[in-house]
C-alpha cells in the first residue's frame, strides 16, 4: 500500500511528539518538517528522535518559497506551530495538499483566510484535535437534548502552571450554552496532564463523561486520525467535531 | 391538557416508589394499582403514600377479570411486579392500553407472548428502564465503533447484599462483545445504590462513561419517560435502548 | 448487657432518621424524643416509624421542666433540632447526662454555654457528625504535613437546591489554611446527596480523598458512634474530629 | 549547605529517570552511576541527560572492587537495578554508605543479607518507594481499624501491557487481610500509567482513597524523600511504610 505523505509545521515540544507519532506509524511517510529559524537545518527529524532511518528533513520557514510544496509534494500538511503558519496555507492548498491545523487561536482575519481556502481544498481546523475530547463534546450535546432538565457542570483539571482556563472546557461550555463563570470549575494542582469531566445531574441519577489525557501523543494520534478522515473527501471546511458528529450518526446502534 | 391515565402492576418496595413518581407528576393521573393478595384492598395508593387526594385505587390481581381494563380504562399499563404479570397483558392490549414492562427477567415463552402483542399494540420492554443507563449503553456502542482499538472494561458497584452480577453490566458487556469473565468487574461494598462505569483505554487517553443511581425513583422517572415516548407511536416492540438510540440520531449536533 | 439509654431533641426529617437508627440498634434504648409543638404528643416514635414496640415517647419542648431529665433518665442526649436546644443542656448536664450536639451553627454565646458545661460533664459538639467526613478531615491534615509542597483543592458536590457552600468543605479549607474563594469548588446538580473530595496534586502523582454520603442515616450512625465514644470518658469538650484524631493515633500501624 | 552525595545502581529506563530527578535537585550531588556492561563507560549521566555540567560518572558493575566505595564516597546508594545489586551492598555498608533499595523482588536469602547489614547501617528497602502509595497504605490500615465493619475493595488500573497484578495492590490487600482473589480488581486498558483505589463501603457512606501516578519521576522523588529521611537516623532496617507511619504519628492534628 502506498504510504500517506505528510509534512509538519512546527518542531517545538509538541511538534516533536507529533512527528514521532507519524514516524511510528507505518501507514505514513514523514516527508519534511518546517520550523522557525535554522536550528538542525537540513537534518532529519527521524534521526533527532532516535530512529535509524532518514525521514522528515528539516527546513526553515524561510525556505518555503513558491515552489516548496510542488518540489516536495505531500498528501497533507499538519500544523502544530503557531497562527503565523496560516499565511503559507495558500501555497500548499494550490499544490493540492490537504491542510490540518491544530493551532489553538486565530484572529478573525486568519479564520477568513482558512475559510476561503476551504472552497477548493480540504481544510480541517480544530484547536483541540484529540479524539476523546471531541467524542465528549458531541456526546454532551446529545445528552443535553435527551435530558434537557439535567443540571450540567464542567470540571477541568490541569497542572499548577497552566494559568488560563482550558480552551476545551470553554468550548464545551459554549456548545452547551452554559455560563463559564457559573458552571465551569478549574482545578490547578501538581502535574495533572489534563482531565475534563462533564457532570449531568438529575434528581435520581448522575451521569459523568470524563476524559483524561495521558500525554501529548494524543494530539499526534488526533492528527493521524484527521489526515485519514480527509482522504477522499470533497473540498470543504472540516473540524474534528463535525467528523466525530458524523461518525456518531453512522454508528447509531441498530437493534 | 388532558392527563395521561396510568395503571401500575406491583406495589412492593419498588412499585410504591413508581406510584409515588406518577402521583407527583401533574401530567399523569394514577388510575389504579394491581397487586398480589388483598392487602390495602380498595384503599388508595395516594393516601398510603401520604397524599391528600384519592388516586390509584388498589386491586388484587384476582380482581382482573375480562372487563377490568374496559371498566377502568388507562392510556398505559406500567409493570414493576414480576414475570407473572405478563399473562394479563393480552387483556390490556385488547383494550388498547400501551404496555410498559420493567420486569428484569422473562422466560422465552413470555417474551414470545410480548412479541405477539406488539403486532397490534405499543409494547415497551426494558429490564433496566433508567434513562441514564440506556444513554450509557448507546454512547458506549458508538464510542466502540469510533475507537475500535480502545480496550474496554466495565466496573459495576453495588451494595454488599447484591449477590448476582448486575444485569445491566452484563447487558453492556454483551452489546460490546466483551467476555463477562474477563472484562466485567463487580464491586460489592456497603450501601452503594448502583454505579456503572465503562472505561475506554487508548494509548494516550482514557474516556470514562459513568452512571450513578441515587435512588429507585430513577426507575419511576424512566417509566414516565417511556410512557410519554409511546404516545402517538405506531404499534410495535420498543425498548428504552431503541428509543434512546433514536433520540441520539435526532440530536446529532449540526454545525 | 445493659442498653444505653438515649433521648433525642428533634423529630423533623433528620430527627426521624436519627431516631430510626437508634431504634434499629439493639445496644440502645430510645427513651424519649423532645420536639417543638404538640404534634404526635405522647405517642411513640417507634410506632410512628413502623416498629411493633413502644419506644421514644414524644414530648413537647414545653414539657421540659426542672424535673424532666431526672424523672426520665438517659445516658446521653442527642440533639438534631436547632440552636435553641442548647438552653436546655444545663438541666440535662446537671442530671449527669452526656450531651451530643450535631447542630450546624451556634452563636458565640451558645458555644460559651456549651464550653461551661464541658467543665463538669461530657459534651460532644460536631456540626458534621459523620464518621467518614471526620476521617477525611484528619487524614487531609496529616497528608498536608507529609507533603507540604502538594497543591490542594477541595471539590464538594450537592443537590441543586442547596444554596450555601458546604459547611464541611469550608471547615476542611479552614483546617488546611486554604482560601475558600480560590480553592473550594462547589458543584450543584440534580439530586447528589453529598460528596466531598480533597485533591492533593504533586508533580508526578495525585492523591484523592473522597467521601460520598448515601443517605441521612450516616448522621444517625455518627451519633451512635459518638455516644459510644463518650462512655467512660472524663468530663470535657469533645468533637468528632478530636475523637477520630485520637483513633488515628491509637491505630498507627506497627510493623 | 553541603550537598548530599548520591550514587545510583541502574541506568535503564527507570534508572535514567531517577538520575534525572537527583540531577535536578540542588540539594544533591550525583557522584556516580553503576550499570551492567560498558555502554557509555566513564561518560557522565548528566551529559547524556542533556545537562551542561559533569555529574554521575558512569561505571560498570565490573568496576566495583573493594576500594570503589572508599575512593568514590557518597552519603547514600540508591538501587533501581535488579536483585543482583544486593551482593555489593556489604562493601557499601562497610564504607558507611546509607542504602536505599527500590528493587521489586528479592529471594529470602537476599532479604536476610539486607537484614544483616541493617544491624550496623541504615538500610531502607521498599519495592514501592512512591510517597503517595505509602500514604495510601498507612491511611487504609488506620481506616480499617476505625471502621472495622466497612467492606473493602481494591481497584488497580494499569496499561494494557502489564501482565501481572500490581505488586502494590497485592501488598495493600495483604496489609488489610483481604483475599486477593475476591477483593482485588485489576483493570488493564490503554496507556494508564498507574492508579490504585481503595474503596471503604459502609451502609450510608463510601470513602475512597485514590492514588494516580503521572510518570516514573515519582519513583525518583520517593528516593529523594527516602535518602533525606535516613540522614541522622540510627542504623536499622527502614521501609517507606515505617517512615510514613511514623510521620502520621508525628502529625496527628492537635486541636
Amino acid at each position: 500500500m502506498k504510504k500517506i505523505r505528510v509534512g509538519i509545521f512546527g518542531f517545538g515540544k509538541t511538534g516533536k511528539v507529533i512527528a514521532n507519532e507519524f514516524l511510528n506509524d507505518s501507514q505514513f511517510a514523514l516527508t519534511w518538517v518546517v520550523r522557525k529559524g535554522y536550528a538542525d537545518h537540513h537534518k532529519y527529524a527521524s534521526r533527532l528522535l532516535g530512529y535509524e532511518f532518514d525521514a522528515g528533513k528539516i527546513f526553515s520557514i524561510e525556505d518555503v518559497d513558491n515552489d516548496f510544496f510542488r518540489e516536495r509534494p505531500v498528501d497533507a500538511l499538519v500544523d502544530f506551530s503557531d497562527s503565523s503558519g496560516v499565511y503559507l496555507y495558500k501555497k500548499a492548498a494550490e499544490a493540492g495538499i490537504s491542510i490540518v491545523s491544530a493551532i489553538s487561536k486565530y484572529e478573525q482575519e486568519e479564520i477568513d483566510l482558512i475559510k476561503s481556502l476551504a472552497k477548493y481544498n480540504r481544510v480541517l481546523y480544530s484547536p483541540n484535535i484529540t479524539l476523546g475530547i471531541n467524542v465528549l463534546m458531541v456526546a454532551a450535546q446529545i445528552l443535553q437534548k435527551i435530558a434537557p432538565h439535567a443540571d450540567i457542570e464542567i470540571v477541568e483539571e490541569h497542572f499548577k502552571g497552566k494559568r488560563e482556563v482550558s480552551g476545551t472546557a470553554k468550548r464545551i461550555a459554549n456548545l452547551l450554552g452554559l455560563n463559564e463563570e457559573e458552571h465551569l470549575n478549574s482545578i490547578r494542582v501538581g502535574g495533572i496532564v489534563g482531565r475534563h469531566e462533564i457532570i449531568f445531574g438529575m434528581p435520581n441519577q448522575t451521569i459523568r463523561l470524563q476524559h483524561e489525557s495521558i500525554n501529548r501523543a494524543a494530539f499526534g494520534q488526533g492528527a493521524i486520525f484527521a489526515v485519514k478522515c480527509l482522504i477522499g473527501q470533497p473540498p470543504g471546511l472540516y473540524t474534528m467535531e463535525t467528523i466525530i458528529a458524523e461518525m456518531f450518526r453512522q454508528n447509531i446502534p441498530v437493534y
